[in-house]
């Protein structure tokens, strides 16, 4: 019997990744990344017309390019069983009924192009649709954000009303991607929740804009094996056997059945420049207020997850670094800080800081909001703050975890992923001390990617569940932390500190007051005369 | 007529300088500083016997040996008029009925030594005195410091019955010194109100010690003449004249009359390492809370004088160049971050600090509190920081002045002097700035000398006033600053949030709590092991 084989793509914002699996012996065989040719487009179309500022596009071309070329590295000859993706969202585009993107057909209409995740330019449009929102917003927190499908809508309709009435479809990139694979329109329910609001009871909203509806089509579960790759794509890949296409899933929430949340109660949080928290449940809790999000059959089959996150996270501790660097390179500061805040005993520093460098998420959605370190003195030193900030980074995920617990979502296991969680070991140590829990690391290359390819073998039959795809092709180990007893009681007393000082209303109205100070347009002078 | 001269001697923790003035000039002919040969002893006795921590004594030998060789350098063979002298207080030591030092008769007893202001051994006595406090301590907050001559006087009593029993006088080093020079014991007010809680109306406290009044003596409203140079000390030194002797003042009262601060509503700033503020006062008005000291005729003669203070000042900001250098040198370091500073505009930093990185000084008496940064953000810069610590230090100065004036203690003219208001004129203008009032930097040179020379003036008939005095032999020139407008209104706004800061009672809780914090006593580890 041939060998058979699973393919995971991750398409990023910047390149999409591939990695293929081997069905019988779960091992990754090769990976592969492609850069996207033209890139994120923030200054000018491909034709070279500029672009407004705020905006952030992306051309469908690329992806098609990207596909080509992974799927060709990876697959050519070879027995593929099923192809999953993660994919950047929300990032739609406008199409014709036959899934040609309209930026094929106008080529110089920024409005025909991908508008990418980060595309600020439509968040008038959803202030608007928050001030009239409807039920559909009571699943996040009473409102949408700018970076949504249901904005960006309304911004081509309103901006661009011709470009609007030629648009057919309104989908996606990623479910785009898997219509041209498969030969299949067939959404995703991860991004039609999340992204578009849409639930199984009340559909898709039906009051932001004229003709929306129109435009989208019903989701499908995560694991719906959409279709199979088209003769067209066997021939330009080389891929054969039965390559069954999953449904579509958002890039963040597409990690969890590589890392091994499948279940009730994990929480997989990702520690990169800001941190993403998810959190699944099999029964249904309404959000806790400051929670961003909650759908159901999403991110996993058959349960809930919950989204949150912190604003600030791998990037306040850069700041620092590049702020008060110790020595020639960023890595070489990093690592004499991560040294000697390692030698401190917590409370030793004598400080408690407020991680909102960047404003707060959860729970008070203010970007106008700032940081604070509290402790200050002479015996005060760089080390000794570097790792408060790190501290207040973990009181900060603490109290999204106690927001969880007092909505009786509960919480049985902590994974932590992405760059800090794998560079960083004295920052989850600290976590597991500040959460009094274990917190465990996946020890995995491709995370993302995997998770894709084990959604495919889910669509593909290779698995009957992703309880076992995650046992197949998953992650095997995991670096384990526990917390040290010592630290815990001390934790607590800060954290409390760290409490008091985020829930404090004057604190607040300072930083808007702060946030509000005229930038500098004049500079000040020194009037000294000798009299 | 020969030409005549005044003499001023500052007398040091370190050393002690003298300048030589043409009375008919005006103008400093010479200066001469002489380092004391047993420095402050903080470990051992000049014998060797160590010393237990917290003690600082120093040699009166030593005062004697600077004397001689600042008198000889600047008065050999010349006319001199009068003498003054500042000295450093609460510097008291025990001696015998005719001043012989009792160093010189036990010089293995360390209670026989003069201690130093800073010794800090004697705290407990204080907080005894303290407890049981009298009337006596109305013009002083409710209490007396460590610091001061009472609690020397109690731990010399309670730790060395035998010494206390040997001693007769018991009297600050700059009384002993004019009693040296002249040959009489004529004692100042100024240490004897403000460091032995003396007052015209009920003289010294009677219950603090058994004994204590009778090894002191009444003291005299500055610039009373005690007497003439000695032949002794003609003989030794070669000074010719009248060479009237003024009675001693405290080291940082006696630069008043050098910087022109001579009259009702004059605040003077010392702007050291910490900061000292001192008001002048036609009227007397009870001590507004959290002002720390008030006396009549101790300072300026006919004046009532106002102490107060700030713990950090030049410290905060060398605090910070120590551990965010930006060049290879101190100074370098500092130069370039005065000159980004002065580039921003208010405001633009977007940060408020508090000042209490050595605790808080004026009002709350609270070492335990610390200090804060709000208002941190990703674009937060290190000459942001560093700017925002520069601006709570003026916060900090202006909470004083704002103290004075609800206890309608005018302030008419602000005068800034020492280290910082010489060297960092954007320091000075940010302070007329929060001020919203002009400040004057005296330009002159030794002026803590100049200061006792005109007291020596006073004395010697020289000059009939303090206001002729400064006049003649004064500041001649002043770096003027006026408030920038377009600035004030900015740091009106940014006071009101660093008023809120230091009137947080649950801030100042956290801060208990922070300074509790045990201190390292193991290293913690990190604990991960793959599974």
């Amino acid at each position: 019997m041939a060998e058979t084989f699973i393919i995971g793509l991750d398409y990023g914002s910047e390149s999409a990744r591939g990695v293929l699996i081997n069905t019988a012996s779960g091992q990754q065989i090769a990976s592969h990344t492609h850069a996207y040719r033209h890139g994120i487009m923030t200054q000018a179309l491909p034709g070279g017309s500029p672009l407004p500022r705020g905006w952030a596009l992306q051309n469908a071309a690329d992806y098609i390019e990207a596909a080509t070329e992974i799927l060709s590295q990876l697959g050519d000859g070879r027995e593929i069983e099923g192809i999953g993706l993660g994919f950047t969202a929300s990032s739609p585009m406008p199409t014709t009924a036959n899934g040609t993107p309209l930026s094929q057909l106008f080529a110089e209409d920024p409005h025909a192009y991908v508008k990418l995740w980060k595309h600020g330019a439509a968040q008038k449009y959803a202030d608007d649709i928050n001030a009239h929102g409807g039920s559909y917003l009571k699943n996040f927190g009473g409102k949408v954000s700018g970076e949504w499908l249901l904005a960006k809508a309304v911004q081509i309709a309103k901006e661009a009303p011709g470009t609007w009435d030629a648009t057919d479809r309104f989908i996606e990139s990623g479910d785009w991607l898997v219509w041209q694979l498969s030969g299949v329109e067939s959404r995703s329910l991860g991004f039609a929740a999340y992204k578009a609001q849409y639930s199984e009871a009340d559909g898709y909203p039906k009051d932001v804009l004229d003709g929306l509806e129109d435009r989208l089509s019903l989701p499908h579960p995560v694991g719906t094996c959409a279709g199979y790759l088209t003769d067209d794509w066997r021939l330009r890949t080389g891929i054969k056997g039965k390559a069954a296409i999953a449904v579509s899933v958002i890039d963040s929430h597409v990690v969890l059945p590589a890392v091994g949340a499948v279940d009730d109660g994990c929480l997989v949080g990702a520690l990169g420049t800001s941190a993403a928290y998810l959190l699944l449940s099999e029964g249904f809790h309404p959000l806790p207020t400051g929670i961003e999000g909650v759908a159901y059959n999403g991110s996993m089959r058959d349960l809930w997850c919950y989204e949150s996150g912190q604003a600030s996270f791998g990037d306040m501790l850069a700041w620092f670094i590049k702020n008060f660097p110790r020595a020639a390179t960023i890595d070489e500061s990093f690592r004499l800080y991560n040294t000697e805040a390692a030698a401190l005993v917590p409370g030793e520093n004598r400080l408690v800081a407020l991680d909102w460098w960047n404003g707060n998420r959860v729970p008070l959605a203010d970007s106008r909001l700032s940081g604070i370190i509290m402790g200050l003195s002479m015996d005060t030193t760089a080390v000794g703050i570097y790792r408060a900030l790190m501290e207040s980074l973990c009181f900060g995920a603490r109290s999204i975890v106690d927001l969880f617990e007092a909505g009786k979502i509960a919480v049985n296991r902590m994974l932590m992923t992405s760059g800090l969680a794998q560079n960083n070991p004295l920052l989850v140590q600290i976590m597991s001390d500040v959460m009094n829990r274990p917190i465990d690391v996946p020890e995995i290359a491709n995370p993302t990617a995997v998770g894709a390819a084990i959604h495919g073998a889910v669509a593909g039959g290779v698995v009957s569940s992703y309880e076992e795809g995650a046992a197949r092709f998953g992650a095997k180990s995991y670096a384990h932390f526990v917390p040290d007893e010592n630290n815990v009681a001390i934790y607590e007393t800060l954290y409390q500190l760290y409490r008091e000082m985020s829930q404090s209303v004057r604190a607040r109205a300072s930083m808007h007051i702060l946030s509000e100070m005229p930038a500098a347009e004049h500079h000040s002078t020194v009037t000294s005369q000798v009299q």
